[in-house]
């Protein structure tokens, strides 16, 4: 469920933010939504957390592929990253694409959902190199 | 993963969506996010397809129970909400939160998500039955 890669970097969270986003960008996954956990938990309940974002990445041709093959998919999609501070660190951990043919069961959808963790994974990569 | 209640509805996509916002919030889940795939397909890749929205509702209280127990889980947040043309009738399906428990292995989660799935499930009964 969640990838087997996570990113620990040591640097202030916007930046990491910003990096996160665009090393998904480069493996053509375009930022779809962006919660910020910890602002709207501030605001709806007033708990107080450290900074805590929630990224919503979408590879558009992936999508579309894999809703032809299964349009339940969507509850499975965008895929999520999150992007929160621990401490003097910020933690990187994706959801593993995989899950999607795992638990659909529709067999047209295991190589889309390949690719797709394919993708993620050389994001998270690129990230830890960065 | 899909929660196995499905609603049918035979009304208009527009309304059909408003009645499935409402239904939740009814359940304490506030609408955080809603992408409009069809507009988003459109606009990125040419794509053309039915009417499809995903809704991202999240009840606060829950959210942030499930954090503090497993600050991972944010892969999985929020629950994604389905609601779907399919020829004359609009398709609401959910994502199933007891997936949150059965992935992350986190025993602390199990209750909190046997709640959300609780509340999943008269969301979707109130919708069925408005």
């Amino acid at each position: 469920m969640i990838f087997e890669e996570t990113v620990v970097l040591t640097v202030p969270f916007g930046e990491a933010l910003a990096r996160t986003k665009e090393a998904f960008a480069a493996e053509g996954f375009g930022t779809l939504t962006e919660i910020d956990v910890q602002a709207t938990l501030a605001d709806k309940i007033g708990k107080e957390m450290d900074p805590y974002v929630i990224v919503g990445a979408c590879n558009p041709g992936l999508a579309s592929q894999a809703l032809d093959a299964e349009p339940q998919i969507g509850v499975l999609l965008p895929c999520n990253v999150v992007v929160r501070q621990r401490d003097g660190d910020v933690v990187i951990e994706a959801m593993d694409p995989g899950l999607m043919a795992t638990i659909v069961g529709t067999e047209s959808v295991r190589p889309i959902a390949d690719e797709a963790r394919r993708l993620v994974s050389n994001a998270l990569q690129r990230l830890a190199e960065a």
